[in-house]
C-alpha cells in the first residue's frame, strides 16, 4: 500500500497497448490478427491507436483470437 | 490449480452480473443509474439483460459512476 495513484489510463488505451505487446510477444501482424479475427486491417490499426469505440464484443474476439481473458486486455498498468 | 474450467462466461454475462450486483450493493435502481450516467434507462436495464453489444466507452462510464475499475465489470467469476 501506499502507492501512488497512476494517471488514469482509459479503457481504449489499455486495449491498445495490451493488444500492441500480446501481437507483438505473439509476432503477429496487424494483418494477420485481423484476418484471425475476422476485421479490417485498418479497423485493427485504428484500435491500436485508440481512435474506435469498440463494442464488448469484438473486444471479446480479439481477445480470444491473441489467447487471453477479456479481463487482461482491461487491465490497468501495473 | 488442479481446479476445473468454469464454463465459459461472455463479456456481455460479466458486465450485466456485476452492474446488477454493484447497484444492488449501492442500492441504486436502474432509473438513478441511468440518471448519473447520462444513458437511458431502457438502455441500461438491455444491458443487464446482456442485450446490448455495449461499447468500451459506455462500459467505461457505467463503471465510473459504479465507483468501480473496467476491468473488475469484466472480471470472470471466481
Amino acid at each position: 500500500m501506499g502507492s501512488r495513484r497512476k494517471p488514469y489510463e482509459s479503457a481504449r488505451d489499455r486495449v491498445a497497448r495490451h493488444m500492441r505487446a500480446r501481437r507483438a510477444a505473439l509476432e503477429l501482424s496487424q494483418e494477420k490478427l485481423a484476418e484471425l479475427c475476422e476485421l479490417h486491417r485498418t479497423y485493427i490499426g485504428s484500435i491500436e491507436r485508440s481512435e474506435r469505440n469498440v463494442s464488448l464484443d469484438n473486444v471479446e474476439r480479439i481477445a480470444t483470437v491473441l489467447g487471453l481473458d477479456i479481463a487482461d486486455l482491461l487491465a490497468a498498468s501495473e
